[in-house]
């Protein structure tokens, strides 16, 4: 879960106030090209202020998006062990937290995300940033490969939510997490570390110049 | 496409009057349970004007679903030929009618699918109803075994349409759409045909019993 630091604004207004430029920085500019230092005088306020109120620009747009959960303090937990399982894996953690209370803000994040161009830009940068960034980062692929696996992955994973939870399409919708492993973990297994034959242009054979 | 009747109303009111009925019958009593009948009382105006503006209760419902395309018209020529290959087949369509002009009217059904739950339960018997029906009574699957597959199959194209689409996750988003039938199709294929081990319930195996 993402932790209250304890340290909730004397100010709400000020608070809001950040969250809001935040919001508007990471959808126009993105996550990288969005800075701490440019949000706090979009807000009107110091730097220091956001920093003291949200801590770290991850914090910060976790904030902005009402994310229920830190995929910072989870994604590795995740993906350490056994790589031959990491599908399953996967699936398993994705269904435990739609399946938990926060799959309600799940809900909510996803009905936001998909209502506007805007708010779709935003989304996609909390996935990109937030999740995607640190699978490529934690699993070993081939850097050339990592951001066409790990979108696949987002894909699949999406619907699995859209699915289950969004339009709750039956008996997907009611079916046990362990028939949903079973079914989609080795698709995202594939996806991640499997022979994806056709879309990546092949070697040459080691006998092409002969 | 959805053709026009050319018997298009004198009285646009009525029309949206039916069309509105229709939507919260088709929410409510889901599609089987929604009948003409009651639609038109509804409206206040007489069943045979329902089918004089709409035809079919299928026409009723895309009208009502403001939907690009007849589902009941292009299933059954994607379906059709050799079924080694359906899984391909499905996602080359799939991303053909996305990447087309109706795909700006699939990605605003999609977010007022999203939007509420009501719309998401319209658009779930639209999807059940005019989609997943169809493809379960033209494709050979062990009939118990096809409303899992079916609705597997609508998990991952739902990711792909939002990945693509909505939220636009790069290089999904701009991939060619021979990358991702080669990637995609033999997902569908094995939600189709293939063997999800540990889905169902096993046989007891032959001696069982001794």
């Amino acid at each position: 879960m993402v932790r209250r630091t304890g340290r909730r604004p004397g100010n709400p207004d000020t608070r809001d106030a950040i969250l809001a430029t935040a919001r508007t920085a990471f959808a126009e500019k993105g996550y990288d090209g969005a800075s701490i230092r440019h949000i706090a005088t979009g807000a009107g306020v110091d730097p220091a202020l956001v920093h003291h109120y949200f801590g770290t620009k991850d914090k910060l747009f976790l904030a902005a998006m009402n994310a229920p959960l830190d995929p910072g303090e989870l994604i590795p937990e995740v993906l350490a062990g056994d790589q031959d399982a990491i599908g399953e894996r996967l699936v398993r953690f994705f269904l435990s937290i739609w399946d938990s209370p926060a799959g309600k803000a799940g809900v909510a994040m996803l009905r936001s995300a998909v209502s506007s161009e805007w708010t779709a830009k935003l989304f996609r940068e909390f996935v990109v940033s937030q999740v995607l960034r640190r699978v490529r980062q934690l699993v070993p692929m081939p850097p050339a490969e990592a951001p066409m696996r790990v979108s696949l992955v987002a894909s699949q994973l999406a619907g699995l939510a859209m699915a289950r939870y969004v339009i709750k399409i039956e008996p997907l919708a009611s079916a046990s997490p362990d028939v949903l492993v079973a079914a989609i973990g080795p698709t995202i297994q594939r996806y991640v570390f499997g022979d994806l034959s056709g879309i990546w242009p092949s070697p040459p054979p080691p006998d092409a110049a002969g």
